[in-house]
């Protein structure tokens, strides 16, 4: 149940929101639409099916999403059109945890589901928008249910807490850090990779077994131009800084009120690991 | 879009939602559970099938959700367990429109899953829940895709304002009322029965497409011991007298900041429609 104690994106659409802060998200998942626009045609061309699903693991609340699933039925279309096919019913999953803001994605929906019937002529059941819940870490759907499986800038969010980042006397080895950081000894380093090996083994064995034989899956996962693990990682030692300051801050306050609250340091390793 | 304007479930937990206020609701599907077992035992009886799409129109977001579709899974493992058959993957959609609170439904989930796994050995593959949000008044599923339909104390919600409840000059035949009342005149209640028989028809046709051949159906819908319509409604007259004290609340407060609001009287008919 680490799931449930740990970060998720903001929802809503206010100005914190992920909806309004996703811009870095979008250039990513741009610049793969190529590739996708293969992908599914590809898969589209080897057996014209009648009937797609399709899963967007990691979609997050933004618009980032729709607009995955919007250049995916547009991809499909124009092939449909230029071959003078039936266009083939798609069944679209949307997966994120239980504490994404689905509330915030679905209200998307009828202007999407509009546009597709006005300016397409496409019918609901053509283009079935459903939520899924869980971690992407084990398995989601039906033996062989699956033609096309799409994530983008997810699989970099663990599934929980690396063991290993605390020595035999439970003191942390990455004291004052939130990940991997150029301070971080070499056990923190192997426990974050050992922690993503056995999260993404976990991850394409379930999709195997989701998958259609000759189905397609693109992932897009952030990577880096450099041998040092710590290098790209600037922004959380920015994060780092904040929350220390956060910290100290609430520690002061505490002492002033004659409190003891828990340390707030030991649990910062905690929170990039969903 | 006039589903957005009108009455939604209170979301979340607190002491006005839904979820902590549909004990009636309860109470009817307790009822219906022994109509609801048949139906599944008969459709998992005719072919043993190793996957099942269940759905629930007009799910909700409060505890009554994953109730029945508990039921509905401990009783398909009852008759496998007896039978010495493999569970089968089922695979069930939680249907309601979009400014439902699916955000509290899915928090209930992680449970759901972790209590399924300790208790029954159920791996989430064999468990899926899906969210979809959409109006059930129009195809929402591909073609025969579903083995099993199930909605409860939902089909009396209709589409949208009937037709007909203003008369040629615009002026309203059901003033002060929010529904069929004691003293709506006859064209009212011919313009609920017309929309209602429109919808329905409109469900019906939906549902007979994604159907498979052999797939079962059980809905429950509110209904009446008497002929008069307008006998078993006491509850909406009332929400009416509420709802035209606040309004007259509203006036007063307008008048005396000077302010000229829309009549809300004229917006009465179209509360109890999405």
């Amino acid at each position: 149940m680490e799931v449930q104690q740990v970060l998720h994106m903001n929802g809503g659409v206010g100005d914190t929101s992920y909806a309004n802060n996703s811009v870095v998200q979008r250039t990513i998942t741009t610049k793969e639409m190529h590739i996708v626009e293969d992908a599914i045609l590809d898969l589209y061309c080897m057996s014209y099916p009648k009937k797609l699903s399709i899963v967007d693991l990691g979609c997050s609340s933004g618009p980032n999403t729709l607009f995955v699933i919007s250049h995916i039925i547009d991809t499909i279309e124009m092939k449909c059109c230029q071959l003078n096919h039936l266009l083939p019913e798609v069944q679209m999953f949307l997966n994120d945890l239980p504490g994404n803001d689905f509330n915030t994605l679905f209200s998307y929906l009828p202007d999407f589901y509009e546009k597709l019937k006005e300016e397409k002529h496409v019918s609901l059941a053509q283009r079935l928008v459903a939520g899924v819940a869980v971690s992407f870490y084990g398995r989601l759907f039906p033996s062989k249910s699956l033609e096309f499986i799409h994530s983008s800038n997810s699989l970099h969010w663990l599934s929980q807490v690396p063991q290993g980042l605390q020595n035999e006397m439970g003191i942390s080895l990455n004291k004052g850090n939130i990940y991997i950081a150029k301070t971080s000894p070499p056990s923190v380093f192997r426990a974050y990779l050992s922690q993503f090996q056995r999260d993404f083994y976990l991850f394409l064995k379930s999709r195997s077994e989701e998958v259609i034989g000759g189905g397609r899956m693109v992932l897009t996962v952030t990577g880096r131009g450099s041998l040092d693990p710590s290098e790209c990682y600037s922004q959380w030692e920015l994060m780092t800084q904040t929350l220390n300051d956060m910290v100290s801050r609430v520690e002061a306050t505490s002492q002033y009120n004659h409190l003891n609250p828990p340390s707030f340091s030991s649990k910062y390793d905690q929170i990039l690991t969903y």
